[in-house]
């Protein structure tokens, strides 16, 4: 373990209130995380707060992200859909260029993009998806990194097209021993022991391994960590996890101010 | 009237398609106007569709605006509504900057802001909403123009806000005597034969003067004149006031690539 | 004071969730009302969350009424708008229609129409809006209840298109000596002690009067009180108000249930 | 082939506008067809249009239905999506209940349900989602007719439910020898010649039967033929079709009119 893998990057999904109906503690969460992926408006998020995020983000110092989603308001970009190349290439700079905006008005700028639900899954291993993401991203600004999930084929297919790419874990979730998360639908598959959490991300950090969910030993390298801040819950595990990383010396930075990507 | 007067803009609403339904000859009026205000997703417009339209307006030079409106889309941005100062400055920043992002993507920039429908009604002579759309625009970028009814006192409000300011002219309107629009509900309020149209503009650029309804001659100068491309007869009287003004000796050029702005 | 007086109808707007966002304790809500305002997609509310209230509604037999709104949902029906009368007329339908529809679904059925937010303040006395609907009422079923302001303009306009009308207070506001609400913009417009509320109301039940917010005594009829229940402060107040009722011999009814309407 | 086999129902997709959008002919179409499969507002059609189709239809003692579609108005509810059983059983309800609402203020009722795009061509063969939309229609009202694709297996699955279902046959549409309709991505999938179109039609109607695009002659039943109206050229070969039918003296009649359902 080299000295750089000491340092790591904490990433959550904020700016998801819409209009009247607020969702999670965004105030609480950019005090723990070193990256924030910040609603664009298609699967949550209005102008006004999002503008409202982006303003303290940009006082925290967090390095911001544009999180796209499918344009599915109700079902919170978590239904599968089929939108052709061009919409798709369409929905991906359009959501990132009123980012863009609204973090020029607040006194930052985007940094990354980090698709949402669905559209995160989907393109994780549908190639052709993936490439109108990338090719949405390449348009607007080539020198935006994607953040994607560590070891999904869309890695190399981002990179092989000239994007910069962080590869992310998830804090509270099991995985298998082929490197992928277990299904939420299955027993096991999120865990919520806030001690267990930190524990597991430590050693992915400082070893580059987690224990799947069979029980074997894999091989995990992420530079961010995704953490949720949706509940009460949720943010004590972030802040739980923060302080133990800390604690042993790990440096909580983006990966945007951090020299390996 | 200086040599300078013989220049003119000619503007219009383009990129006012949605999804399946098409709306205006875009391509036809991308031949005739030196400015193309291009629907921002709120009140018109899809990102698959804007982005087509700003490709064909990269090709052909035409200078771009972005048309911000309310967020009504099944009134068009046709209906008065009164949003709050933090919701309209977000949803004029997340406009605008969803089109530059576009733009950028079709090789192409954002040089103005021209409002629509009611929005633009609206700002005209409420303070308060002006100075929202205003504070919006110098948020994201405040060497953007913004497009103003002539002697509107939205006018003199953006210019001692600091922006950059070009007035229009309606192509097809009746004006009452003291340089306001005749209301759409009176009887000739809509001029229609494209001869009339031609010659009324033809007076404002080269004398800086038009015929109010009531017979008196009135001052109005304006650096654009707004044309309109919904119909097969409106693409024709833009065509035919494009060809009275070449004919004499009038230059058609963007405001932007003008020297008075 | 008869004896019929000392019946009351508690009112509550419901189904205000939206996709993934919550709002409000609806449950919770549905053990203290006896008349429910169940929002119809275009304020607020999914068909499935929707349907979710209604069949708890049906089982605790909770009267059902439309909450229809603006077709505003980021603005949560609250920001004034002026759509023409054909879309009102439609609109006002089509949330009746949808809202019938679940309801069938959920084995209980519409009884009245309570508008919501900006459209219910607009309509206390904008002639033409009020027009617009009561006629979408008249058309989809002329033997829905409306539900309006008691002391409005529209009571009176409604009666005489031939709709039976329940007038209501508002159970945490204070009055103006008119009779008119005190304007949430000024000190003192909204009443926060449980106890106050509560107070205030039994009297209004079983006197018909209450003190206006500069001392006077007024008169007060209504034969449905509204209290709000987005807030855990806004149960304990609903239910301390329908306790404070009881333990008074007032008899909790929905309207619908009782002989004067 | 019995005397009852001689009347046939004209199907056709109308109330497709969206606020200042307008899409097909609908009037040219109320005079050609017997059932009108009317946009419930999620693909298409916003209330004052829709009731304005209504009236029209009612007026010509044209059938009703609703077109039921998946919530994605950009898309034209021509994307895949997988909503939950909740959301989709809602959404059905939902639509149809509106869609009842419109009729009844026109003056008429809603008689089938016939689902769209993306959403239709699901349900065919997809049995939870087809499961969905039965219970959802049985929930509002058990009496409704499903109209489906002739041959595909909701047709078992809907009857099997207990909802009475007409099958329909494609005028334009080439079939392959399966009984399956040839996809729209290849060529000669859509019949462009109206004597064609209209002589396929006369022999399904007459016999029972149809060419497949490979030259096998295979059997087709159904009491219902979908056309066209969204293009002048689509109203051209629906009047052909029509008189054609008429000509041979096959009786244009709602299936709902008819006595076979």
């Amino acid at each position: 373990m080299g000295c750089d893998m000491a340092i790591i990057d904490l990433n959550s999904d904020l700016g998801e209130s819409f209009g009247p109906w607020p969702m999670g503690d965004d105030k609480a969460m950019l005090q723990i995380v070193t990256s924030a992926n910040i609603a664009c408006g298609f699967h949550a998020g209005d102008p006004a707060g999002i503008l409202t995020v982006l303003r303290e983000a940009a006082k925290r110092g967090v390095t911001v992200g544009a999180h796209v989603g499918y344009r599915d308001l109700v079902g919170f970009g978590r239904r599968n859909m089929d939108p052709s190349s061009a919409e798709l290439v369409g929905d991906t700079i359009y959501q990132i260029g009123a980012l863009q905006g609204l973090a020029r008005a607040a006194g930052t700028s985007v940094r990354y993009v980090k698709p949402h639900g669905a559209l995160y899954n989907t393109i994780a291993d549908d190639a052709r998806q993936a490439a109108d993401v990338i090719a949405g991203i390449k348009a607007i600004d080539p020198s935006l990194v994607l953040m994607a999930l560590a070891g999904a084929p869309i890695v190399a297919q981002a990179r092989q097209a000239g994007l910069a790419v962080v590869c992310e874990a998830f804090a509270d979730r099991a995985y298998n021993a082929d490197g992928s998360l277990v299904s939420r639908r299955l027993p096991g598959s999120v865990i919520h022991d806030p001690a267990v959490v930190a524990e597991r991300m430590l050693r992915m950090v400082t070893e580059g391994r987690v224990t799947a969910i069979d029980g074997t030993d894999i091989a995990l390298e992420a530079q961010s960590i995704c953490i949720h801040g949706d509940t009460p819950a949720a943010v004590a595990i972030a802040r739980t996890l923060r302080e133990t990383l800390e604690a042993h010396g790990v440096e909580l930075k983006s990966f945007a101010d951090a020299a390996h990507v």
